[in-house]
């Protein structure tokens, strides 16, 4: 193994997982025309909000992304990539979903761990992980004026949530902690890389206007 | 009376209130073709939300709805319903806008009172209770990418902040505490109850723009 | 000098600012039709939500504006007067651009400063005083459903963040801190007030869509 020492390969992943997050907000942005500016924020806020948003939430302020500067050096690195050579990066689909899977497996997994080190209730603690996941898209949408894309389309946040419960599951249950942690993460990046392969989609209501709802 | 104890009654009133906002919560999402998970967080956000950004801000944190699952749950099941009978509660119009302002007499009540618990200045107090009251509903209009309804029309903020103003008036003053709480949710809720039966509203500002403003 | 007291210079000139900001999105506000509560909350929020986000980032709860009254009467009197006033307003944009100035780089500078205050990194502290001067406009425009003005157009946010990080810098350095915040403050306002005077703009990444990209 390449990394003698756990915590390193997990902060390589974690810094990964912000680098690919930060890489598809800053792709949203150039699509929308912002500026350089713009393009950066979008960055910064996609790799991070989800992070933040659960820090605040449980109470650890500062947020871990406001305590090391190497998560916002690597959010603005992926958004200078992108500003630079957009055209190459957006014929990366593959790879980019792909990576994009695995950062939000990490951080579902990592997300419910730390609500869970802060004392939240294991039945609330997987939801913590999951906005972890999805919390800095969600904001990017905002910040894009579009509803965001996890609430009506893809089977995205799912994933995370289940991957956050199944390392909550194994910490109230005594698994040991880091095969569960592997586990979850596995289990969110398969089920994500399923749904798009598969095209999956959760169903949607019938509003009774128009006609039947479209799958 | 059915409940012997106060704090139950507390206990269900705020479930009752959390499942109605949710309920609207639910609605917006259905209409707006989120798929089931987008309604689920959509009802989530809207019951929650308000109580969220009142607690971050006073201090309180972890918030309530993170502390009891119960919150949560019931939410979710106020958005599982919406989604499954979305056509029936469409048609329940009167009594669902009967429980929202209820429920916004509530939080707003229950909020302002949780802000001076927590020191904060009491000319201040009132807006917090108003937040805990419209916040929700504020970020489920953001989320959909629309301006939160409570800014342009109908008068629905003013009455939680006079409700939750006669709270604080009474913490003030030495009023003896259940009697102020309930008139506080009362004219909070005849209030809002009020501006639905003869349409009431606020004035618009004359932009100097096409006509006059609209009333 | 007129005031004697340093201290109450500070608060003279933060009240200022707040009142310009405050300004600002009760003219948004009043263009969009927002009603009169719509308005003040415009007020309210585009004069103190940069603060408050950077205070709840840092762990400064209750946030500032939530222990000194004077803040939000600042800003709600700035609602009224715009409600009252808005042609007359209106017709004064070189005053109100050069207060907005003025305001940017005063909170740029207290949030920077407030930020080091409470711990943290000085490679961070410049973004959390950047924060305190653009989140107030940012919310502002999330709440109208546009994407900040700031994301995509006028250098504005920049200047934010070079004044605040030449009060960190001197913070570093052990530079006497009077000079040094009216240093940072002089260079955020005169690099503002230069970008509007010269049209300066950030580029724009070409995504590869349309022509080439517009300057």
């Amino acid at each position: 193994m390449i990394f003698g020492d756990w915590t390193i390969l997990v902060l390589v992943l974690d810094l990964a997982g912000t680098f690919v997050f930060a890489l598809a907000g800053a792709m949203a942005g150039v699509r929308r025309e912002l500026d350089f500016f713009g393009v950066l924020v979008l960055s910064l806020v996609t790799a991070t909000a989800g992070g933040v948003a659960r820090d605040v939430l449980i109470g650890a302020v500062p947020p871990a992304a406001l305590q090391d500067w190497r998560y916002v050096a690597t959010a603005l690195a992926a958004g200078l990539v992108t500003f630079l050579w957009y055209p190459v990066i957006d014929r990366l689909t593959t790879p980019v979903r792909m990576f994009d899977a695995a950062g939000l497996a990490l951080f579902a997994v990592a997300g419910a761990e730390k609500a869970l080190a802060y004392g939240i209730d294991p039945l609330l603690a997987p939801l913590l992980g999951m906005l972890t996941g999805i919390g800095g898209g969600m904001l990017r949408d905002i910040l894009l004026a579009d509803i965001p894309a996890v609430l009506r389309s893809e089977l995205y946040a799912i994933a995370a949530l289940i991957g956050a419960a199944i390392v909550v599951a194994g910490a109230e249950w005594h698994w040991p902690s880091a095969p569960t942690a592997i586990a979850g993460a596995v289990v969110c990046f398969v089920l994500r890389m399923l749904a798009i392969r598969y095209d999956w989609h959760l169903p949607r209501a019938w509003s009774g206007r128009g006609g039947p709802p479209k799958a």
